[in-house]
């Protein structure tokens, strides 16, 4: 038996030693990446502008420049092409020594991840170009998951959730919700693709969050990798490591003063990767709560994206040249143009400190205006005026903090509960 | 050991039901994807036309129509919508009894050739809007055949050819070229998407080549699938149809007069499925002789791809207006700016008939023209002026010949020699 035992034991070191060099190469071709995408991108700027692929600085003094769009692109491939040649690296003992069986299953999870992370760059990059509907944004995610959750249900994924304390006197232990489990998952997908996308919009926001979140992953799967899910938490490292690294690339021109943009194809391609992370590595509450800021501003968000409250087509902060300087930006319209209950809802906020709201403005007084709803304009009501590259930075530094919530929700509360 | 037989031949019978069920399903969903891309390429030209997608068709007296290029996205996107949704059933008995071991090696397939083709849906999308530099060309496609090549090693894909009979004396029966077979194979993805691109440029042509090849593809399997190798073939169909039923649907506005381009994304996305089942299927030399046409106009084409004639921006037929008919055109150059040895075998060409070549022209005589080396033009110095449809009808149905040859190559011939 203590033979056994000790077989066993010389097994797990060997393969977690296989496992260390494995990460170790990883993180070799992601410097490697971030590298080519540090010099790729001023080399291929030119190409975009020329194809129209370019946007403005809303929120500089100098509007002319133009500022190439749709960078995410050069990230994407680049992660791609990194994954591509880092594929054979995690399944290299079963090549020097074919007499092994195959880990076909772990091997689907990656190809299946690598699917749906290029489908989601190819619709954020068809976006950047051709300026999709809404209508795509929800229905292509979604599609583009159902690799993802087929993987999932061959490799017997659970759909069993654990119940709350206080609730499993009436529930028990555990609950299966079967089919509901892969819509959630499905959804996830959406979500996270999207949450990205409209949390965005001032230089380095849309890189810096998705910086944060992977690390925060990271430390997360860290922590995990002695547990008895290490296979998916090194999964999940094999897969996150290399989108910081390509991630951080774009972040050297995208921060202040931005010198390129990411453009959906990178707030979709980055999504889908923490979607896919969060599925096939079965933590994807852990996941959405690194997700807080984003989860936030999209409630914040739900008035003007559902066109209760009108929407204006973009929500940035205003520039103000003369203090250089971000304001939050405002929505103008009639008091008779919004429902009666959600005049309430708006003052209520009000009261609370969560929105500016101002009534009877205009000659006639029937004018109103509130701030666009977006947790950067309410970080700017909350701390006043701040300088562009300084919003950044503070909302940055919120994202690391909810990630230091997160991390005790998960942790010493949940304990609580579960 | 007759229970044994009968149960064999029972299984396997029920295997090929289950397999007739699947073919049935996937033709269903293919025949939808034909709609579906009939319906959405009208409704989205105007996004592609504002997104500067278009092109104007120069064979045409009226040059002031925008045209929507790039429409192969279109096609592209619903095949993989297509697969996506049918990838459940081929493997459908194993999710009804999960008992059955599931056949990941199959499965793995199956994934990485819709990675591969999305890959290249990507980068043919992207090279529509950015217009790529060459050596992306020729890099991009290599690396999107990785993983491919990886599965095809994992399933333990042979390397053996089968030596030619009159060459057996001295190589023996077979021979294991090892890595040559991945290079040849890598470069096949290379090969694939390239000459469908290169052989292109008037209305229908692009696409129907790919219906042609296609269809003859279909074919092969369908003879092929009696035989030891059913699985592979199968598979091969799964894939084909689906991608013969959306090409159908781009036919319907590609074809003259166009009321849509294809695009390099067509192009692309073409040349890799064909490239995925000639690599998964086992049957990449079969393949090649279905790309006869597309071959003989590559080689035909060398001297200006390699610039040592000179290639003006488009090789495109002349239209000539009074007759509303299609004439070769041409390049003129200095005789000075050509090599002496490639003067020759031009004036050698001329003699045989495969190229129209003048010298003496200009004023100072130092002029020459030759016709712009592709099959195209080579079709109407045979056959005189052309009206466009009429030239691509004739061209689609040498596409067709050839396969004809191809298939007496594959079966007599063969045999003679193998």
């Amino acid at each position: 038996m203590d033979v056994v035992t000790m077989v066993t034991g010389q097994l797990v070191a060997l393969q977690h030693s296989e496992m260390l060099v494995s990460l170790c190469i990883n993180i070799v071709v992601s410097v490697a990446g971030a590298g080519a995408v540090v010099r790729t991108i001023p080399a291929v700027s030119e190409m975009f502008i020329n194809a129209g692929l370019f946007g403005r600085d809303l929120c500089k003094q100098d509007r002319t420049t133009k500022v190439p769009e749709s960078m995410g692109m050069v990230s994407g491939s680049v992660y791609l092409i990194i994954m591509f040649l880092f594929l054979g690296v995690p399944f290299g003992q079963h090549f020097i020594q074919p007499s092994t069986p195959f880990p076909h299953a772990a091997f689907a999870e990656y190809l299946t991840s690598l699917l749906s992370i290029c489908c989601m760059l190819f619709l954020g990059f068809a976006d950047d170009v051709l300026n999709l509907k809404w209508r795509y944004k929800l229905v292509l995610p979604t599609l583009a998951s159902l690799p993802l959750l087929m993987v999932y249900y061959i490799n017997l994924g659970s759909t069993t959730v654990v119940v709350p304390k206080p609730l499993r006197q009436w529930m028990g232990m555990t609950l299966n919700i079967g089919l509901l489990y892969y819509i959630y998952m499905s959804m996830l997908a959406v979500f996270c693709t999207n949450a990205i996308n409209i949390y965005a919009g001032i230089n380095g926001l849309e890189c810096g969050q998705a910086i944060v979140i992977g690390a925060s992953i990271v430390v997360f799967n860290l922590v995990e990798l002695g547990g008895y899910q290490a296979e998916s938490h090194y999964f999940s490292l094999c897969i996150i490591i290399p989108f910081i690294a390509s991630s951080l690339g774009l972040f050297y021109y995208n921060r202040y003063p931005a010198r390129a943009f990411v453009g959906d194809t990178f707030t979709y391609f980055a999504g889908m990767t923490f979607a896919v992370v969060a599925i096939i590595g079965h933590f994807s509450k852990t996941v959405l709560l690194f997700f807080l800021p984003q989860i936030f501003n999209f409630l914040y968000s739900v008035p003007q994206l559902f066109h209760f409250v009108p929407c204006p087509r973009h929500r940035l902060p205003t520039y103000n040249q003369r203090i250089d300087k971000l304001e939050p930006s405002v929505a103008k319209f009639k008091v008779k143009e919004i429902k009666k209950p959600l005049l309430i809802v708006l003052r209520l906020l009000a009261n609370l400190g969560f929105v500016n709201f101002e009534e009877s403005l205009g000659e006639d007084g029937e004018m109103c205006q509130v701030n666009n709803l977006t947790l950067i304009n309410l970080m700017l009501i909350k701390l006043g005026p701040q300088h562009e590259s300084s919003l950044t930075n503070k909302l940055l530094m919120l994202q690391v903090l909810s990630s230091g919530l997160a991390f005790f929700i998960r942790y010493p509360l949940a304990d609580m509960f579960f």
